[in-house]
Order: structure tokens, then sequence, then C-alpha cells
């Protein structure tokens, strides 16, 4: 067996070693040979999909579960598809690693008219289109790919955003010795000084401090710090929010917790509880546009701690060679020593429990689907109406939310909620997808039936891009979209199709479909019929702010 | 009216005013604004698309059969989901104008951390992606756009590849002043020294030569020398061909074809009367590997003429500033002089006309379809069993044949034929695709329906990506795909299907199918279920070169 290892066992038994255990892409000519090693490996599983672009997305929906995940693609046609999948990633935070089966050496040295080039005899344009994209990247030789393979996942995993590997065919299948050791990541360290200025900076700021609000977003999940901060604001009468992106960071039970915070947009009491503070923690935050109602946030620079990634800020004055990490283990110390002066924030609002009946609207929408929710579900929710309904839900127990706010690319959420369910298929995936972003990507619901997955599609149907209409021309031709027939949408993407489909205009109907699916005996797909130019009230307040900017600049 | 001419007006009627009058994209809501100048132009009408890359894919098939073309995204999430449709414009030199609508100018300067940006500040990462992609582009503004629009089509229609512009939403609404004059393309020049010493060797050449042969390619038809060529080839005995990228270019039913020419995959007749003779007018060629079979072509420079673009050959010797069309006319003049001492080419070989029946094969189907091709249909065939059977077909009088063999992106051909059916709404447009393939981009089956197209879409079944079973892997699961339901299909992806779907496995079924759909009265959509693992005799020695290509380097 080892006389015959080759680059491409080395790099499987990496990733496997990573703990990932799937892999989604596209086979095309330049990575059949690379295949045949992923295909023999025992923990490391293929996962064809219908289009690369749909297999980017999967595996950042992978990713986002699971920690990590990895793309293979072909040479130029596969991984041009691909890259605004792996931009959502970079924008976002996922690692996801882009394998790229390529030419063999030779015929690049030779500069060969070869298929899936610009006929010019370059290889190197699909490498530098990739640069802007990844934190880390390599051409991978004979000679150098062992070591190379091994700092891309390295700063991969540090960074927590994509990584790019050129594999040309030949160098797949080049010798190689088997890795002896498990790859080491080693945490970055904090410059002590650093920290220490820091902490001290923090100090003079929450003493005389009363109220102390947190507010966290996606960063300081990507960076691992979920249970560090579930247990600290279990420990201290901290009121604490999240932005959109980092929604199902904390329990939401918890109390302390008050709601999702958009700026100017946020129900009153999520804002007056975060921004009246005396102090506020603000931990892996970013203050996009859409998710601040066009940065209509108010959290003054002087009340305002912030963790970032690899440094940390106090008032004005900013901390590098400091990982958040260390630097929120610091500031949980601080503030049990001064949180017994503390006020207790108020305790949220509970919603509103009416059982609505009657037409669906998107109010009565979002109610049924708050009561249908169930501890330990992922819930992935399209850029437009369903991202921004979905931020009024209260999520139950180690539920999951997966958005993509800040590239905001429609049609993401379908593949992703494939690459989810294939990373926790213990677990129930809800997708919440309107019909004009659904269009974008829909064959993987094939993906979803071949593979025998069982998650809940709920298909807003409002008849084209109703978050378009919202923002400019509710009645202009181009926000219009081909009408399908969504029911039969299973059906003809899969042979032997074992989903059940609905079509819901009454919201008696809703509930009762809901409970059907609570059993998971199938994947459930039910078309939502929705009032065409309805919005949830949030996303009201964020496209009005959009349009006034597009106006204004 | 005029007093509130804006950019947008500008441009659509600059583009208006290049012929184009269709423009596909998906908006966006950086590009809202600008698609109101669309929707109210008398001669630009707007076709929306379902995504992106299948956008693309439609305004390249559209350029193809109408000169030129023009897609509308949305700033990166929309504009990379395009770039690999682009790519393929760029490859096989096909001018596509690809417009960005891009956040306004205020917020690019103050570096706003907007949705669909990767967060940190900086506008011009996907500007720069673009930059291999294109001949020419520009970042407009309120005070260059009307002259960088004129500069970059103008390089557009020059170059016959891709342009690019990044189109702020301030600036698409930003006053302008309509144009006065149609913009003008002017003609390159030849250097009239090097014509003449062009025409000098060619001379030298052609004297003794008693049998001399024409090859040429797709960049003849590009560079609009297809009535030239016609004209040349009907008037001197000179043996003809293609390469498959140029199929399409002859009457196929003119003394001297002698068919497509693929290297030592060709024909006996056809490779014998093109690299057998003395002399050999290679005329917008480009040898890539799998029009070649792996580069089997035997051409050699010492009896070989080239005329590209720009520039020609004789023998050894280029010669520059020399437009093809100078140099072709050059040429045509020296051969009228010459001919009359040239052998006459053998006639070609007429296709067997067996009815077959039985089983359908690739030899039944291919039989089938040659029988029922009319004149003035367009073909489209995909990358894969499809477009390498394509190869063998006669085409009738003025039929066109749509293939993408250099870039060779699969599911490229299923939106391009939405796009060329828009072009020519008089043609008949037959699709042929394999299920593989088609699974990438199959959501515009429903645009054709929603618009009232009736092309013939052939959709080959043989159970997955079975070119990638040539190449390598006959068996492995990674060249399964999801099985789809695929007569089901017109019907899921339209609320009032006017399609009929058949599912033919008998050659007489086919035949009798396309019997019907000659009628034309609606679109006709015919699942040809082939065996899982034949492939066309060119495709064989095609695959068998590329899989020891891969294995060799």
């Amino acid at each position: 067996m080892q006389s015959n290892y080759t680059i491409a066992d080395y790099l499987v038994d990496r990733l496997a070693g990573c703990g990932i255990d799937h892999m989604f892409g596209v086979p095309g000519d330049y990575n059949l040979q690379f295949l045949d090693h992923v295909i023999d490996h025992s923990k490391l599983c293929w996962v064809g999909c219908a289009n690369e672009l749909n297999a980017a997305y999967a595996a950042d929906g992978y990713a986002r579960v699971h920690g990590a995940g990895v793309l293979l693609t072909t040479y130029g046609v596969g991984e041009l598809s691909a890259l605004n999948g792996i931009a959502g990633s970079f924008a976002e935070y996922v690692p996801v690693l882009h394998i790229v089966g390529a030419p063999g050496t030779g015929s690049q040295q030779k500069g060969e008219l070869l298929h899936h080039t610009l006929g010019d005899g370059h290889f190197g344009h699909f490498f530098e289109m990739s640069i802007p994209l990844s934190v880390a990247r390599a051409k991978l030789t004979a000679s150098n790919a062992c070591q190379e393979i091994d700092r891309v996942l390295r700063e991969m995993l540090t960074e927590r955003r994509p990584a790019y590997l050129m594999l040309p065919a030949d160098v797949a299948k080049a010798p190689a010795t088997a890795p002896v050791n498990a790859l080491t990541v080693e945490p970055a360290k904090a410059d002590n000084n650093a920290l220490e200025a820091f902490t001290a900076a923090a100090r003079q700021m929450l003493t005389p401090a009363k109220r102390v609000a947190m507010l966290a977003d996606f960063l300081a999940q990507r960076y691992g710090l979920q249970a560090t901060l579930r247990n600290w604001v279990a420990s201290q009468p901290l009121a604490h929010a999240t932005l959109l992106m980092g929604k199902g960071l904390f329990d939401e039970h918890q109390a302390g917790y008050v709601g999702t915070y958009s700026g100017a947009a946020s129900a009153d009491d999520t804002r007056a509880a975060i921004e009246d503070a005396d102090a506020i923690l603000c931990i892996g935050t970013r203050f996009t546009d859409t998710i601040t109602a066009g940065f209509t946030q108010h959290l003054p620079v002087e009340k305002t701690i912030e963790l970032q990634p690899f440094s940390a800020r106090v008032g004005k004055r900013w901390f590098s060679s400091l990982p958040m990490e260390q630097a929120a283990q610091a500031l949980q110390l601080l503030c049990e020593e001064l949180a017994s002066g503390w006020t207790a924030p108020a305790s949220q609002k509970k919603p509103a429990a009416g059982k609505f009946s009657g037409t669906l609207s998107q109010n009565y929408f979002w109610q049924a689907l708050q009561d249908a929710l169930q501890p330990g579900d992922i819930i992935l929710a399209d850029q437009g109406t369903a991202a921004f309904g979905a931020a009024a839900l209260t999520l139950p127990a180690d539920a999951s939310l997966i958005v993509q706010p800040l590239w905001g690319s429609i049609g993401f959420t379908l593949p992703a909620a494939f690459g989810a369910q294939t990373a926790a298929p213990e677990r129930r995936v809800i997708l919440v997808v309107g019909d004009g972003a659904a269009q974008l990507t829909v064959q993987e619901i094939g993906s979803m039936l071949r593979d025998g997955q069982k998650p809940l599609i709920l298909l807003l149907n409002n008849e084209g891009y109703t978050v378009e209409r919202a923002i400019h021309g509710p009645e202009q031709r181009y926000n219009d979209i081909a009408l399908w027939n969504w029911t039969q949408i299973p059906q003809a993407l899969s042979l032997n199709c074992q989903a059940q489909s609905w079509r819901v205009t009454e919201t008696v109907q809703l509930r009762e479909v809901l409970e059907l699916a609570s059993r998971r005996q199938r994947l459930t797909f039910v078309e939502v019929v929705l009032p065409k130019l309805e919005i949830p009230e949030l996303l009201r307040a964020v496209t009005q702010a959009l349009e006034a900017r597009n106006n204004m600049h």
C-alpha cells in the first residue's frame, strides 16, 4: 500500500485528519485521477452536485455546521463557476478549501492550447483570479505538495476563510509519504503588554458603568467563542443580543437575551437594551449595511469595547496582537469582578402566542414557523424576505440559523441546506427560500433526494423578486420571474421520488403540514403562497434605507 | 425628454445603435435604476434569466447568432456567477458586453461595508478579476461615461471578444447628451508592404502546387469571412473542410467540401484531402486539443499558409499588421490566377441513407437527426457526446452549428439555445444535450416556455457523465448523477406549459417524434435513452488521446 502512496492520498488523509469527511464538487477530466483516491478513501465521502456554484454553496453550508469544508472542481470552467460561492465563504469567514484539478505540468510548461483554457497558452489566469478570495493558495508540484498542503490548510483554519489549491493531474499521482503526525494549528498568541494595556483600559471604561450590554456577532461564532459567551451571559447580568448574522450564538431563552439588533430597525426594547447601556461589549461584530438598516446603529465609540479576530479596541484605542479568545477571557474575568454592581436587564417580552388563522400573510407564516421549531433545528433563510423574517424568530435550544446577509447571494441557501444536512444528518434542516431565489439553484433538491435527505423546504411563492420590488420598481417587469409548478419540482428532479409536496394558501393548512413534517418521514416540500408585495417589517426598514442610499450617492 | 436624458439612456442607445436588441441578465438592487431605462427603451428588450451563469450563456448564444450581445448583472454576487460564461465568450471570440450595476460612487469612496462586497471596503476586486476575460473595460463616472462607453464598445467589436463596464447606480442616473452620430468602428488597415510581401511569398508557395486545400475555422466566421470563403470555394477547385468549431462556415453540399477535419481522428478521405494537398490555406484556425484528437493534425509548416485576425504566415514567415480580411482578398485573387492548373478534389461520399431501426444507439440517433435536419436550423450540441456526434453531420443549407469545444463548459448550450432562439425567432433551434450537462443549467427551459419559444430539445439520457466515463473511470460513482424524471421537467418549469414531452428508446419512435416536431407547434422535449457507455466514434479517439495525455505529463 504505502509504496503506491501518492500526493492525492496525502491530501485526502490531511483533510480527513482535519475532521472533514465529505467533499463536494463536480467531476471533470482534469480531476478524475484525484477523484479515484477520494472514492477509495475510507473516511472521506464524495458528494457530487449538479453544478459547481451549487457545490460551492453546499461546501459552505457544510462548513458552517461542521467547522470546515472542501470543494473540488476542474480547471477553468469548473472553478470559475464556483467563485461566487467561494467569495461568500470569504466575506463571511467560512473555511472552505477549493481544490482545482488542473492540466498536467508538462502541458502547462509547453503552453499547449488545451480545452478549458483561454487558448493563449497561459495557465495562471484563474489562479490569479482566486487571489482576492483566498487567504492562502498554492500551485502544487511533485516536490512542494506536502508542505504546501500543510501550509495552506493551516492558514485556512487559522484565518477561518477559504484557501485554494491547484492540483495538476500528474502531481496528484506523484509519490508521497503518508503524514506521521496530525496537522497542528497553533492558536495565535497574545502579546502580553497588549493584553495588560487592553485590560487596564477596559477596567477604566467599565468601572463606572451600571448597565453593561453585549452585542455579539458571527465572528465570535467563527472563532470558536460560542460556549465562552453562553457561559459568560449566564453568569452575569448582561443584556445581550446578536446582529442577524450571529443569530443562534446565544440561547435565546436565557435571561438577558434581548433579541436581534438591527440598528434603528430593531424592536424598541432590543434597541434600548443595547444602545442605552453605559458600556457595550461588541464581540466579533461587523456593521454592514443590510443588518443595520443602512448603518443606523448608535453605538458611540466612547462607550464601546470591540473584539475582532486578532485585535481589540477600547474607546478610541486599538490594541493589536490580541486574539479574540484571549481578549474575551480577560474581559470576562474583569466583568466577573465588576458585575455585582450592575443593574440586571429587563426580561424579554414573550412572543405573542395567538394562533392566527385565515389566508396566509408574512406575519401568519412566521408565527406558524415559530410554533413549529424544535430544539436542534438548523434553519436556513435565504437573503430576501426569508432572512429578514427569520430575524424576528426566537430560536429553540441548540437551534442554528444560517443566513448570508453580507455577501447576500440569492439562491445560496438551497444548496447550503443540502450541505448542512450532509454535515448533520441527525438534525432537522428547515429551508426558507423565496421562489425567485430557489430558481437560481433548484437542482440540488435532486441531490437531496438522491441521498435520501429529509429536510423541510418552505418555498415562499410571492411571484418574483419581492425584496427587489421593495427596494425599487414594485411592478416592473424585471422583478417578475418565469412561473413554475413548484409542487412538481421534487418529482421532476428524482426518478424514485420519496418527497411529499404541498401548496398552501391558508394558515390552517400550513400548520397541518408543519405538524406532518415534524415526523421527518420524508423530504417535505411546501409551496407557501404569499402576497406579492408584502414583506416582513424589518425588511421594509432595510429596503427603504437601501433605496434612499442608492438615490443619494 | 432630452432634458432628463441620462448616462443609462446613452448606454442603451449605443447598444441599440450597434444592432443589439435584447439584454440578458438578472436584476439586483445595484442595477435596478439602470433597468428602468432598459425597460423604457423602444428597441432594447429585457430578457430575465433564472441565474447569472445561464444569462451569460444566453447572451453568448445570442451573440453567436446575432453578432454581439449584452449581459447585465449586479455587483459581486451577480458578476462572479457569470464569469465562467464570459470566459467562454473570451476564449471563443464572442463579443458580449458585461455591464455590472455597482454601488454608488459615494459609498465606494467612503469604503462602506456594503452587502455584495467582501466586507473590506474595497470596490476594485471584481473589476480586476474580469481583466483576463475582457479586451476592454471601464469604471464609468459621471464625467467619463460617454467616451468610455464608446471606447469599450469599439474595442469589443473590433476584437470580437467580451468587454466590461462597471456602472455605479448614481452614474446611471447622471445627465448625458444623446449621441448624434452612430458609433463608428473603423476596420483595421493592412500595412501595404506587409501585404505585398505576404502575397509574393504566397505566390512562391502556391505556384508549383497542383492540389490546394482550404482548412477554415471559427475565427474566419467571427471576423466576417463566411461569405468571402463560400464564394471562394465555389469558384475554385479547392478541397475544403473546417475544424469542429468552424462547422457551418461552408455550404456542406458544395463540391469540394470534404467534411470536418479532426487530425488523425478525421474520416480517411477528409484527412487525405486536407493533409495530402501540396499547399493548405489555414484560415482562422486554432488547433486545440479536443478538436485535433490531441494535436494529431499533420500540417507541416512548409506547406501551409495561415491567416489570423491581424497577422498572416506563409511557411515559417509571419507578416504582422495584416488583417484577415485583406489577406484573404489578396490570397483569393492570387488563387484565381493560379487555379486553372489545379486538380479538382474528389467529390465527397454521400452519407449512408439506410433507415436503421431497433433500439436506439449513438449511430441510429445521429442518423435519424441527420434525416430530420432542415435548411436554416440552428443546432446546438453540448460538449461531450453531443458535440462530437454532431461533427459527423452534414448540415443542410444555411444551417448553423453552435459548439464550445475550446472552453468546453458543460451545460453551456441549454441557455445558449434560449439566447439563439431569442436572436432568431423564425429559425428552428435544435438542442442536443446530455443529461449530466442539462442538469447544470436546466432552469432556462422555464425561460423558453415563458417566452413562448418552440425549440426542439433532444436530451441524451445515458445516466451520467458519459464523456468523463470514456476518459477515465467508466463505472466510478463520481460519473453517476442524480437520476431525474426528464419528461416532467418542462411541466415543472412552467405554470402554463405548452410543451410536449416524449421518452424514446426505439429508433422508430424517435423518427416519429422528429416528424411531429418538424411542425414547430410547441416546444418539443425528447428524452432519448442511449446506452450508458456508448460514445460517438470521433469522441472515442479524442478521449483516448486526452486520457493518454493526462497519464503522460
